[in-house]
């Protein structure tokens, strides 16, 4: 047993704001038109939690063009949808995570990309 | 037993949407300054939604003020906090209907105010 | 202008049950073999809310089957896999309402199916 | 800069796990009555997720008897009314996180406990 690190926090608090973004806002109703504001109102939340340093929220609009419901125009945010990139400081400690659609598994795939100490 | 008429519907679709607009957006993290543009996001996604021919989402910010963490600075959407009028049309019927705190049941009540034909 | 009745209630909460059922559980993670389970969660969940009368959830199976990923083995709840019938009751009247998957939409439809005077 | 390693991956996908729960889940109403099969419910979806070995979900009964609305016999759930123990595995690495209420921050505190490898 080890005792727990910076760089763990660093990586924990990183995946616990991809989770919490990924279930705070899967199924919000979404257009190509809303899309921009949609992803700035999800930075800004994840944002204010503690220890993230950065983030940038893009979704995929072709994939809202293709399931916008041709009846209603609109389509819900699903996870796939999703490309997050995430940088989260603790102390000296900085994790770079992101969320992006694996197409070989479909599965919209977290992981921490680097750690850096400053 | 009835036949459904467009009444009922307008006023179901008015249910609907209060009842979706407070489950999805309960838990976002939030503070004083990101509340504005939480609101608007709110107000366009359930606007893309069938029916819907206006709406306007207000967060009370003296709430969020006192809810915000002191030490992190931001709190949760909680329904308490959300004050929203909607305006539901189906064919010729509008259903006004809104999301409002309750002080005395501490309780946020969702409630038809009127029913007018076109 | 006319003034709000009981019908116009019960049908306003049927519509507000089904639109935070819905917003609540999507996303949930779900497999064939936790549907079960997940559906009688939703079902004792939404029966707390008031005037529902009674309320029958059940999860497409054979959907649930098609969408788990294969490396994972699960998939997350979505829209058109929900089934659900659902009874308000206000005051004297009840509305029957439902959530079903319309195939030639793609979309999961709410709907009220009748109301009645008990 | 370091590689990420396996240690790495499971703090990360703990991390995951707690947001993804919290977010997922909050908001949900609940009662005493409901309370034990709600947490059932809760960590059999967790534990779908990839890489999670075991996890135990408890609602705090009190709280939840608190929070009751006494005119509708139900609350929401909240994240401080949860205490979440979780361990993820990645490959030889065990992280231990939990989800527990901070009195003193009034907060839902998540938190790595330990890391070791089997």
């Amino acid at each position: 047993m080890e005792e727990v690190n910076d760089r763990d926090k660093a990586v924990f608090e990183a995946g616990i704001k991809l989770g919490a973004l990924y279930h705070q806002f899967i199924g919000t109703p979404v257009s190509k038109d809303t899309a921009d504001s949609l992803e700035r109102t999800i930075e800004e939340s994840i944002i204010l939690q503690p220890y993230v340093r950065s983030i940038s929220v893009s979704i995929d609009r072709e994939m809202v063009a293709k399931k916008q419901n041709p009846k209603f125009g609109y389509c819900e945010l699903e996870g796939r949808m999703l490309n997050v990139s995430l940088q989260v400081r603790y102390k000296s400690m900085i994790a770079y995570a992101e969320l992006a659609y694996e197409e070989e598994n479909d599965y919209p795939m977290m992981s921490v990309k680097k750690i850096e100490e400053m």
